[in-house]
């Protein structure tokens, strides 16, 4: 366990609203501005959502843009990693911010419920982000929402459609999905060790009152913390 | 692991078709001549498709009584386990034979990718199904085709949603959801174990080529088998 721990901060997300905490940032200024102090505190990459003016979620490539030049110009040196998830967008919408070329992009690569619905990650889609992330040379964060997208990033990996070794993300703790469970965790750590190497970085996400638990096993445990 | 291993047969399935295999049992009194063949041969539990004449999937509920009562005639003693899996119907209509009072059903809790597309099981269904299944005393068979539907079953049997021990089905082999990975496995007999006693029995499906590989694995390690 010898890597310096990475600290990865995922400002504002995707589901927390002005009216759940006046403090989230949702415009580009404050979202530069919030990544810019977990910068100074330590933070090695930036996992980023943007949001519309009234809030609600959005894919566009416009603000992405804007957020990731941010990000560049007030971080040299932090990684950005732009999110492709569902939540924010439908279908191929959801890769249209990867020709920024950013360094890191999520990519889901299996489908699990949500709280209140299907997290809908058809196998073309997940084809289609893979090739794109390839073809922009951006690094893939594989969100791991149950045990499966671990074996399934092995089998990409093996068929070319992903470039190096797999980053994965154990995310714990989404109601309907994986609960932050210890057993599982460790079986996931000892999963990825054996299918991508002992040296294989991984890192693990607890939501909501899970966050902290899940900190704290990763980090003991060799892993990466999300925040 | 003194329990007697329980052979449960699935006649049809939902995806082969005749001009795959003409032995395929298509008609109900097709499906009753071979299910009484699996009987002779020592099957305990029937898992129940049906069709319509012209081979494609449905889950009228006219059938499935024909096929119930034509199974209870041949083979006495017999468990009848009746599918609401989603490859044959949609919504509601994928629980509309449940007051048939079948001795068992199929239940899915969580969703996941099938090789072409999202198998969707989203979490207001699970709910319906799982209640009409205490309503008709119909006794389920968790499909879990990933970890965390085992952890879901937990947490339904918990909430009073699922009457008594849950009956685990582990599904292997699938392309893009879960693999046959013998480690995998170990970790489901594993967490069966924690979460529902020693004693709770589970069986396990390997599709296709995996098939016969799963029924040793499970049969092994005190399991029931599907072939
Ligand atoms: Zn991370
Ligand atoms: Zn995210
Ligand atoms: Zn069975
Ligand atoms: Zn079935």
């Amino acid at each position: 366990m010898t890597q310096p721990c990475i600290i990865c901060v995922a400002i504002t997300g995707s589901v927390p609203q002005k009216s759940d905490n006046p403090a989230v940032p949702i415009t580009v200024p404050e979202q530069v501005e919030s990544t810019h102090a977990a910068y100074e505190a330590g933070a090695a990459i930036a996992h980023c959502h943007v949001r519309n003016d009234d809030g609600s979620t959005t894919s566009d490539p416009e603000k992405f843009a804007r957020l990731k030049e941010g990000i560049e110009a007030h971080c040299p040196g932090m990684i950005v990693q732009l999110s492709t998830g569902g939540r924010s967008g439908a279908g191929k919408a959801r890769g249209g911010m990867l020709p920024l070329r950013p360094d890191m992009a999520s990519l889901s690569v299996g489908s699990n419920n949500f709280p209140t619905r299907v997290y809908e990650n058809p196998p073309d889609l997940v084809d289609w982000l893979a090739s794109e992330m390839l073809r922009y040379d951006v690094k893939p964060e594989i969100e791991a929402f149950d045990l499966s997208h671990i074996l399934r990033a092995r089998q990409m990996a093996d068929a070319g459609q992903l470039a190096g070794t797999p980053y994965v993300q154990f995310v714990m703790g989404v109601k309907n999905a994986m609960p932050a469970d210890r057993e599982v965790f460790d079986f996931y750590v000892k999963t990825v060790h054996r299918l991508f190497g002992t040296d294989a970085p991984w890192c693990a996400a607890g939501i909501g009152r899970h966050q902290i638990e899940l900190n704290d096993w990763a980090i003991a445990a060799g892993g990466h913390a999300r925040t």
